[in-house]
């Protein structure tokens, strides 16, 4: 089989250092929380939650379905009566110290690597949704279609550093699924990639497309992080079968398990923000002692998605103050326990209007606020992750990289002040032609992509339109000038054979 | 003259007993932050930029239109040339020592005091707007109808703590429009009262109409702040006649002048965040020098409202990178000085769509990462202040209102965490209907004002409305059920007299 030219560590560098750069090109690709994490709970108070989980998990227990999931947990020591596990203090204990602080996610291109530990500032575009939406062509089911071009959006801002599953394929099989998302990824872009777990067939085909695709042997695939899924459990308390076997497949091959509880306060959770922690956060210790009992030292990132439900609607909503409090416990939590940890942003809002961006605004700076590792749903969720909105999408980015601007601290040196610049203005005068302004105004400030600064005259006469309608062009103009990772151009051809095969034998069909 | 029954101490709290409460009444009157403060620069910077300030004021001087004013900085030891006023450090210091840390701002409501000091989070509404724009009505000048529905609305919501000047009552002449605005003020709000400095007969009319219709003695009135203003200075270094006489004329009655310097980086101050910063902190210090030297002890809050320009249009940016850098960094040299301040929000958007959003939405959570005592333009400005939308002011209650529910954190006793729920609860089974649930579900979530959390389906069905078509029934409802402050409705009967002789005097006009 011919070689990838530009494979694995030099590709990406290449392919940039042709194009033409901008004056101003901020470096959004690997950042680093800039403020001290908050919080909302006390030392004792996190200490009291974090006892209760283990008492949950003690004495309530979790329903675990697989069988072989419970044969694991049962090895580490954990008491088992039918499908139900009680896991003692000290299992826990033993994951938690063999659990990684730190986890190397690799992107073929490694400018897209990130190093996943606490301090890590990570974003991931909306995931996991059926539906997409533009003002082009209105809202509609997720097609393969919609799912390239999401990749492309996703590979295209560099302020998205890893690949999400941002709309269904539903035009592909579901058994033929797997073929076409993980292509996909490979072809279009070149960040981390995203592997849903939909049984262990799935899985591991999807890990021989990314070693083929990319030419890697089993050792450089399982000495770093190529594959990343999200793992949900059935709140409250509870792994259903392909969940599980997601867990122990991904640990076997070294591959990274984002353990998310979907802890809704009042609802599949306690209502009150310490008891829906305290649930999420049993739920999520009992995925990484299954982890660490398979493979100990397997990449495992704490986490969780805890936020309210509207009381009128009884949907969940998002960008609350409930919400809020949940992801800077939640940190407070994974710090507790001194791991990693994803929370998310997102949107109940049916479009991209004032609400959706208050909604997402709100949830990415408490993400910000309690220094998630991962943001999930950064952008482009709408409908609480129903619909993949383009608009949305844009829209989300210029926070995502207002937020991204903030890890650069302005420099405070005396030369920076410009005194000199000071004296040289009149006062009443402006510093439009100092020298100190002349050395600066293309680099000094963050250039908006879809903000419109105009006045009132101008923006009429422009045809008054909104920030969703400008959010058009701009994704358009994403997509048309798309330029395709070096590292992507070979990719369907030498996994042409590869899925064909596995196409003839029929798939594999997401487990139940 | 007739008393009026419900004034001062009284009022507020027995028109409020009266009205049936919802299951859930937060309390948004009195905040205080609930987080740490962020930083941008170094102490060493701060310092850097502190002393370079004092060079500014010492050195390179501040112009000083006002011959009055440059007589009390010559009183104080200042170098006067010409109309140069160059201020040494010592003078600065002394200043700096009498600055109160802490002011008391009355409303003739007693609730609706605010305790100004480093700690308090206070919010004002979009001011200054010469135009008023809604969807019922569209953009037009501000008037004195649109002047008193703001004023209306502004006391509507608690979470506005300040009166401002929303709507310039155009309609008005100019010699006569402060006896509307602080009528109307009066009239239809009991919350601190804005006073518009513009010139020392307006201003000591003004006090005279709170004094007059509220019924304060001179005592009463110069022992607390019941008029607040806010003092451009020209940047750079420049400080006009009626801006030095305000500050004057503030000092003498003990009533609370704002400084604030309007610092544009690369405009009317130097490109870099270190270098606006330095000319914003000389400037506000010569203020407070201006003010303490007129009557030691004077309320005068230090403050600031730096921003960048967009480099494609010219036009000042809000919630940019560079806007929340300035407003952490003011907050920084606030300490510093150890006095509290002021710092804005806003948005250049031209309507309340997602950008609008966004850029109040960071503005606001940059103000609370930075602590600003105080965060005008928090709500309904649009156009970057040439315009107050009803809509977005609506829009923007929701953002204040969640920043809001932060201020209380959540009870992490046992009780609340709920192991017994827990418990209850079947693995796969919901909270809904145990004790734990019931007894918190009428009052455990924050209920939005404008977001709408229906699905797609029932958001069609109820007309696809945008979250700024949804304002406008709320501002319509809290207007069209406008309750009228108790201390309000005798007012313009006591003021009517005073105002007619005003008036056949020719008013007064503002100072030049």
């Amino acid at each position: 089989m011919e070689k990838i030219e530009t494979r694995k560590r030099s590709g990406g560098r290449r392919a940039r250092a042709a194009n033409t750069k901008p004056a101003r090109a901020p470096n959004y690709r690997q950042l680093r929380h800039p403020f001290t994490p908050q919080t909302v709970f006390s030392d004792d108070e996190i200490d009291g939650i974090h006892n209760i989980a283990l008492r949950v998990l003690e004495e309530l227990g979790i329903k675990v379905l697989l069988p072989e999931a419970r044969e694991i947990y049962a090895g580490a020591g954990a008491k088992i009566v039918n499908d139900m596990v009680y896991i003692g203090k000290d299992i826990v204990e033993e994951a938690l110290k063999t659990a990684p602080k730190s986890i190397h996610l690799r992107g073929i291109n490694p400018l897209r690597d990130q190093i996943y530990e606490d301090g890590a500032m990570i974003f991931q575009a909306g995931a996991g949704c059926p539906n997409v939406s533009d003002k082009k062509r209105g809202r509609r089911p997720g097609d393969l279609n919609a799912y390239v071009e999401t990749i492309k959006l996703q590979q295209h801002f560099d302020i998205i550093h890893l690949l999400g599953p941002s709309a269904e394929p539903q035009d592909v099989p579901a058994n033929l699924r797997h073929y076409a998302m993980i292509e996909t990824q490979m072809t279009w872009a070149d960040k981390p990639i995203n592997v849903y777990a939909r049984g262990q067939t799935q899985t591991e085909q999807s890990f021989e497309m990314i070693r083929l695709g990319f030419d890697l042997s089993d050792d450089e695939f399982e000495n770093g992080v190529w594959g990343i899924t999200v793992i949900n459990s059935n709140s409250p308390r509870m792994l259903d079968i392909p969940m599980a076997q997601g867990l122990i497949d991904f640990a076997r091959h070294n591959q990274m398990s984002v353990i998310t509880p979907f802890c809704l306060a009042g609802a599949m959770a306690p209502i009150t923000i310490a008891g829906a922690l305290a649930l999420q956060h049993a739920e999520a210790i009992a995925a990484i002692v299954l982890v660490q009992m398979t493979r100990a030292g397997a990449p495992i990132s704490y986490g969780g998605f805890a936020s309210n439900v509207d009381m009128k609607s009884g949907s969940p909503a998002f960008g609350t103050p409930e919400h809020l409090k949940l992801q800077i416990g939640a940190g407070q939590l994974a710090r507790h326990i001194d791991l990693p940890w994803r929370s998310a942003a997102g949107a109940a809002s049916n479009l991209a209007d004032a609400q959706g961006a208050s909604e997402t605004a709100n949830a990415l700076w408490g993400g910000m606020m309690a220094n998630a590792t991962l943001n999930l749903h950064a952008a482009g969720w709408l409908e609480g992750g129903l619909t993949f909105g383009y608009e949305k999408f844009i829209n989300d980015i210029e926070i995502l990289q207002t937020l991204a601007e903030m890890c650069v601290k302005p420099d405070g040196s005396q030369a920076e002040i410009g005194f000199d610049a000071l004296a040289e203005v009149e006062p009443g005068g402006h510093f439009f032609a100092t020298q100190h302004t002349m050395d600066r105004y293309e680099t000094a400030f963050y250039a908006p992509i879809v903000a419109d600064l105009s006045n009132f005259g101008s923006w009429t006469e422009n045809g008054a339109l909104t920030s969703e309608d400008r959010a058009v062009p701009v994704w358009e103009q994403a997509l048309n000038g798309y330029q395709q990772p070096k590292t992507g151009a070979q990719v369907p051809e030498i996994l042409a054979q590869y899925i064909e095969r596995g196409t003839n034998a029929g798939g594999a069909f997401p487990q139940e």
